[in-house]
């Protein structure tokens, strides 16, 4: 594939910037480990728990590098997004923090807790309708009316910085690990971790897991170019939006391997992982842990450091409950 | 009240003894802190995290401290008890731990998932009716026929010492507090608490936490004498037993008071403690979060340490999905 040369890759002193720049306004969340996952799989594991990040979510880190980073002109005029997950409570969170305007085009049928909780941290909402095209239009309405900088969930440079710096803490929490696994959607955090690992650790594996029907990603990775599917359906759905070109140049150059899982595969690491661990943790983020049950021998005896994106559940409707 | 004089009561010595023999066997919980929380009811509070510990509940500190306090010659016979809940756990998993046999009788309508885990552990069921008669009867013959060492799960002067320890921990990872709030039922955390902040912080409130549904101890307390209900009914099932000699003990010594909440409240408190803390937390504790919102004045401004008991919970029938 041919590097779009207009992009602007995120460099590791961007990381440290964001790290120093976000520090005030995220959690330097803990690393949990369980025996019973240790025997299980055969390795010595290292949850970092992202779930108990500020927002519920480790995308936290990379909105607030974004509005933390804008000059006092530029954030004046506020920032704007589209997102009906994490990037948008995210989002709101960071600019409630530096009291500037959040607008957030999210679909229609968005969940009302997801509404409410935008709204919480005082983002503004306009609806679109569940189609891209309806979204793209109203999102252009929107940043022409407000003249917000755009940022966007994923392919951002000062996004992917931001996610960056969980890796960096997880390695210092942990005195480095063989193989870091995280969860790949769009491929924001496994940016942010390839680029501070290959600077850091770059003997360290980095896999990402994803869900079997939403698997872009992989078919991407073997492929050498970026195959994006449209609207694939996963109980996994922080993970289904297609790479882009930013975060395909650290997918494409970094990542050792994409390991992928079912449904029910993603569903019972996610049950047990609240059975045994007594964490409340997103359906997205069990899918390492669900590839690394199914691939025991490419984990055993190593010091893996896995990546717990988010929390953000609807209690109400459980997948296991019928 | 007459305090009967053969009555064993622990010391702070017997305390600090008991923290030396479980350090091995158990985890020192982590604390976590919610800003949500905090300004919800406008005290800092510090959350002590015994969902996490081993066998998923502060019950192992007195289970381990019995066990391996015993003599290698009372060892060999094992130990026993009767409980359906994380009691049989504890005493199970603290018992594999030292390679010695754990009888436990337990109803027949038990949970098959709470016989299953005491199995997992290593413990032997025996099952009764789910009556006082029988659980006695087959108690009685259980111990005859294996001559095991009886811990019971509260009144018992190992277990208390045990469960002391863990407002130990708490008071060294905050540097101190000015109330505890822990859940009551037979009263084995909070004479415990007692225990160990009546020597190391004798100023400090304890306040233990009561479903309006199994009020005993709120009325123990407030009559001056023991008054046990016949099997209450509440959502906070490890709440349901009546208070003895040695934790009336403690409680009518040092308790600054009780509180209770009703049954919505506390399921209320867990759901929220799980959308917002993100953790898997027991309804039992529950119970002080409860108190705590529907009586915020006595906590405003207060630096406050709660025990999170615990986190068994059973995933497939949560309180608020009908």
């Amino acid at each position: 594939m041919m590097l779009d040369t207009t992009m602007i890759i995120p460099t590791f002193e961007d990381m440290l910037a964001a790290h120093e720049r976000i520090k005030p306004h995220i959690h330097r969340t803990p690393i949990l480990t369980s025996s019973y996952f240790n025997d299980l799989i055969g390795a010595e594991i290292f949850f970092k728990c992202e779930n108990f990040q500020k927002a519920g979510a480790f995308k936290v880190r990379g909105a607030s590098n974004a509005v933390f980073g804008l000059s006092e002109e530029d954030a004046k005029k506020g920032v704007c997004t589209h997102s009906s997950g994490n990037h948008a409570l995210s989002l709101s969170y960071a600019a409630g923090r530096r009291g500037i305007p959040c607008n957030v085009v999210m679909p229609r049928t968005a969940p009302q807790a997801k509404k409410d909780a935008v709204k919480g941290y005082g983002g503004i909402i306009t609806e679109c309708e569940p189609s891209t095209t309806s979204r793209e239009a109203v999102f252009a309405d929107v940043q022409a009316a407000t003249g917000g900088n755009f940022v966007h969930p994923y392919n951002d440079p000062r996004v992917i910085a931001g996610q960056g710096t969980c890796s960096r803490e997880l390695m210092e929490q942990t005195d480095g690990v063989d193989i870091v696994v995280a969860p790949i959607g769009g491929g924001g955090m496994i940016s942010g971790t390839c680029l501070t690992l290959s600077n850091i650790a770059p003997e360290t594996q980095i896999i990402a897991a994803e869900p079997e029907q939403a698997d872009d990603a992989y078919r991407s990775f073997k492929a050498g170019h970026i195959i994006a599917d449209d609207a694939p359906h996963t109980i996994a759905d922080g993970l289904k939006v297609p790479l882009k070109d930013l975060t395909w140049h650290f997918v494409s150059n970094h990542v050792t391997d994409i390991l992928t899982a079912s449904e029910d595969e993603i569903i019972d690491a996610m049950k047990l992982t609240w059975q045994r661990m007594k964490i409340v943790i997103e359906a997205s983020c069990s899918v390492p842990l669900a590839v690394m049950l199914k691939n025991k021998d490419q984990f055993a005896g190593k010091r893996v450091g896995v990546i717990i994106t988010g929390g953000n559940v609807d209690l109400d409707t459980l997948p296991w409950i019928k």
